[in-house]
């Protein structure tokens, strides 16, 4: 039994990772770095969710990963990432949740670490790296350079009004922009007009433009895999949308200033392992002396930066 | 007196420019078309405010314009352009609307027309043209070709998430992300950061996309005049901001096939007389053979529509 194993003495940690559509909490042996426990809760965004919502969804995910009993005594340290948790943004908000979630868990640890999302995609890099570049291109973008295991400057990550370029909201709207410069005649014609046309109920500049407002604009990252599928099959334009958003990925890396040969760690939907982007933005910053090191979350970054000795 | 006019046995017609942010309502002697009567109502979006608020603001502005007495029923006709009006948008709705702001006031012309907001802006233009282009660059932007004084193509008007290039909204967005891209090293500095820091209460990322997602994004909008303002004080990046919205601009009229020498009303905050953008857009369609007539608004075209014989 894995829960045997801190029930009898040993030393635990736990990692998490809140992330804009979930929290994710991993308890793990802190001497082998086993996973001896998971769980999840709600959306963990540290500026968009409550304060009072954060430590319910945080709650939520700590009793998935420390099932009630004996277990939580032995935590002694918790590393939690949080988007939207930079130093100037929801960071005291974040801290603030997660005490009263590990209050309401009874989980007591030693040392409590409160980091950005991007420093614990970083810190899942192979060999827990303490310096070097991350990128993160999901539902949103961003990129960091991290210096001692914290993010000290920030690029992108403007969010989906601002910024967030080469994303998958980027992607998706970008795909019902060219299906509009289609059918207007700025454009032209894509294969994307296909499956566009089935999500919008019929094609028409009124049909596309009605689906496009009629719900929050984040949700339009849904259509990213549309532009991907369409590429696979030989359209010119969805191609062109994924070069453009490599493009954009890059540029975000060399407004870092890379230097050759230092760690740059990527992850999220579109530059997870096998992601769409993966291959695209590799051949952009090899130029720059960069491999990217693709890791699938923060999750297990969150997990080894609680193991580390303090 | 000029209510003695239609008082005693001359005839008027109603003018009606329903847009985003008001409805303007004239009543003009039918003969001359002297105006002898003007009024105000609430936003007339034909697509995004209610049927019901639309009738009222309707009715609002149609008060102003005919106050209560005998003037009402020597109205003969009245024709309305709406934003949202088109054919494909809320033109059903629109009507409906109008239709119970005259009942409400007493109005029973023999004819109502209802139009988009691009055909009476065209119709506003010198000699009450038929046929020809129009383009709208304020808050949104849109073009169109008027065949017969319809409308018979639109391009862009697709709304801030997925167009109106070049559009104030447009401007104010890419203010903020130039000042963005200036603060993390992605793009050069530009005197815009002095203004932005004043309106988001401080620089700093931070601040800067906390400022823009507070509420709803077309308020940008109110941005544009700052973008002109920096131009003018020899800012580059503010000024390539204008001619980049130039250039979306022209690309819209470009789209809509020109023809040489045919008419071109534009209008708008940005295309109105003395507009900011009108010069670098007359620079940019004159290799297509065509001259920008510049209008305020499109309420003297809708009175020009109402007064043609039918």
């Amino acid at each position: 039994m894995n829960e045997s194993r801190i029930q009898h003495g040993g030393e635990g940690v736990i990692g998490i990772d809140a992330g804009g559509t979930r929290t994710r909490a991993r308890l793990a042996d802190a001497a082998t770095g086993r996973t001896l426990g998971e769980g999840t809760g709600g959306p963990g965004n540290a500026l968009s969710v409550p304060e009072d919502a954060l430590a319910r969804h945080l709650a939520e995910a700590l009793r998935g990963a420390v099932p009630e009993g004996g277990r939580a005594a032995g935590v002694t340290a918790v590393v939690a990432g949080f988007a939207g948790g930079g130093p100037g943004g929801g960071r005291e908000q974040a801290r603030r949740a997660l005490e009263a979630a590990l209050a309401q868990t009874g989980v007591s640890p030693a040392r409590i670490e409160v980091h950005g999302d991007a420093e614990v995609a970083f810190a899942a890099g192979p060999g827990t790296p303490a310096d070097g570049l991350v990128l993160i291109a999901g539902t949103g973008a961003a990129g960091a350079r991290v210096t001692g295991r914290r993010a000290v400057r920030a690029v992108d990550g403007d969010g989906w009004l601002l910024g967030d370029a080469g994303s998958g909201f980027w992607l998706g709207r970008e795909a019902l922009r060219a299906v509009l410069r289609a059918l207007d005649g700025r454009g032209p014609a894509t294969a994307l007009a296909v499956p566009v046309e089935a999500l919008c109920g019929g094609l028409g500049k009124e049909r596309v433009v009605r689906y496009a407002y009629a719900g929050h604009p984040v949700r339009l990252a849904e259509l990213s895999p549309l532009v991907v599928a369409a590429a696979a099959g030989g359209d010119a334009v969805a191609a062109d949308l994924l070069d453009r958003a490599a493009d954009e990925l890059a540029a975000t890396v060399a407004a870092l200033a890379p230097r050759r040969g230092e760690p740059l760690v990527v992850t999220g939907g579109l530059l997870a392992p096998d992601g769409p982007l993966l291959r695209r933005l590799g051949d952009r910053v090899a130029p720059f002396g960069l491999t990217p090191s693709a890791v699938p979350d923060g999750l297990s970054g969150a997990v080894s930066l609680a193991r580390l000795p303090r």
